[in-house]
């Protein structure tokens, strides 16, 4: 129930070489001029809905809550797929309905979805390639401004399921994979820092088994090493360089963390 | 005569791994505190003037009326060439005065074009190498902020002409060429959206004849085909990849559309 | 003495692929919400602190007296490595104690440099991987808002010294070198322009003279040439092209201005 931060953030796959992340915030300024717009990235890999989904639910926990975060990667624009609008954990989304919540929708049972209807909205008919300016924006734009409430924005809705790659968890040992490469070059996979118990555990990868390490200062140069990440997930880094480079890696590989008990 | 917006928005070829679009920020904000900074793009090929002059045009329209769109493409900084400041389609503009503002120009044949005189508005001497810094940006903030009337901020001007390339339209064929080609590899032409007639037209580029489908979907995996763009022109995109990759093709690349009357 | 000036510039190594960026704002919004929060640069080269301190010490005057200029280039997140704030020429910076306040610190032989004790503030522990989010993000916040004087921020402290590249000038000649490569492949330099007498300089650098001129355009095309860049320091420039790619040099590479008495 929160009310509205008065912040938009913005996370697409539209880079920022064209002028299309500007045109979204142009038209929230346009309908609800006292709104802070923020780039969370315009980086996604182009329809990766994973790494979306990745990103949406790492992010939006340290913005203020009644944030409206919206999510435009989009590769089913101009069909029938609906657009929704959700709140949860005292936040607000708008994305289309393709299964990029998932990462959000995992961490409230109670998450409460909308499926909005741009027409009884007023929103003019919408473009059939550019649904992020046409569509979503706007919705954003209103619930931000506090012109419409949550409530009254569209009807519940089941969104479209998506299987959200997750790790599993042995006796003696936890699953997961790589889900993004960031811009260092390290491996950001699904595992949970906390399911890995630290003294002992070893990272296996790529036919590789790496030591896990507290900081990236301990490990050597040009060494790959395991450490939780910034997402409090497991990441495979390289000191002072790229581990997606020197292992040859990326985005879909397996990884497991195994221990023994103290021998 | 559009109040000011409050909102600058910034088109230039600088790229973000530099800090000039962000000094140019700084200067805004210096003279106008209230003031809204929007990012438009950095990333306009360098000096790439068509580029821009579309970017511009297609852009400004999804901003606030009376907001000032502040364009540095600027080949000839550091010579005599003037600083252009415009009212046009109710928005401002501040631009150097080598054609970049030829694509606004052509939809409102009432601009109102000023040459201005940095040093009758009190800016101090500026470097050689960044007037977006020294000259424009001063003059948008100034603009931006209300401190100076568009009436007086410099002497009506006659801008360089710039021959903006213009597509042509024959008895059942409409000829255009490829402006940029976007962040996902789509190429995008000057071909009106509003002049294909949709069934049985096709596009020819490259030696090739593509189909034209209205959403991204209905193309076939790997497919070329021509499609509306969010610019409300002609694009070739690929699904699920890129056309400029897949034919080779980029910015001025010919195109036709051409169809056969009910046969 | 400077008051807050609500403004935050941010300048980091970070990229713009992640949502690192974007998390720092959400961090600054959730403190401070009227705060303005602007990017320098996300693109300095991942851990280079030349380049970092050459990037804050050039853009940091462009901004409003009392900004709070933000930068994290860390290569030792996670070590004992203190966190500083500091006041200098008007302005607030914070930043790890790596050496990457040198080039502002030269400017200003009066800088009042603090220790920050992250637990004596009330932040909760941070990680050891994004001290950018968990330290320095809510401290920039308290400054820019205001809520802690810079007085009470931290203990008076002696930064890590770090030797910062100089120029060196002799009788009929100066010397330096390429700190950074712009985004249009300029070279940059650390020589000071004032430094160069007009009439009859040449530059040398990798093993080739080249002219000095004022402007962009006084250069032949394909021509590569000195000229005084926008940070007023010598940068090497090519007409319609990319120094950096066409005589395969890159940071570091040293340079040499000669000239002589007029013959």
């Amino acid at each position: 129930m929160s009310a509205p931060s008065g912040v938009v953030t913005l996370l697409t796959d539209f880079g920022l070489t064209d002028p299309f992340a500007g045109i979204l915030k142009g038209v929230i300024l346009r309908e609800a001029p006292s709104v802070v717009v923020v780039d969370v990235s315009h980086g996604v890999p182009a329809q990766d809905l994973d790494a979306a989904a990745f990103y949406l639910a790492g992010s939006f926990p340290w913005f203020p809550t009644g944030t409206v975060h919206l999510c435009v990667v989009d590769p089913g624009v101009g069909t029938a797929r609906a657009a929704l609008a959700m709140r949860a954990c005292g936040h607000y989304f708008v994305a289309p309905d393709n299964g990029v919540l998932a990462g959000v929708l995992a961490r409230d049972p109670h998450a409460d979805v909308r499926r909005v209807d741009p027409e009884r909205l007023g929103l003019s008919t919408p473009s059939r390639t550019f649904h992020g300016r046409d569509v979503f924006a706007p919705i954003a734009a209103l619930l931000a401004s506090g012109r419409n409430a949550f409530d009254t924005i569209g009807v519940s809705h089941e969104p479209v399921q998506r299987v959200v790659p997750r790790p599993t968890r042995g006796s003696d040992s936890v699953s997961g994979r790589v889900i993004v490469v960031d811009h260092f070059g390290n491996l950001i996979t699904n595992v949970p820092g906390a399911w890995i118990r630290d003294p002992g555990a070893v990272v296996e990868i790529g036919g590789r088994t790496l030591r896990i390490v507290s900081t990236y200062t301990s490990a050597n140069p040009g060494e790959c090493v395991g450490i939780v990440s910034s997402f409090d997930t497991l990441e495979i880094a390289r000191r002072d360089g790229s581990a997606a480079e020197a292992l040859k890696l990326g985005a879909g590989t397996t990884v497991k963390v195994t221990w023994r008990s103290a021998a």
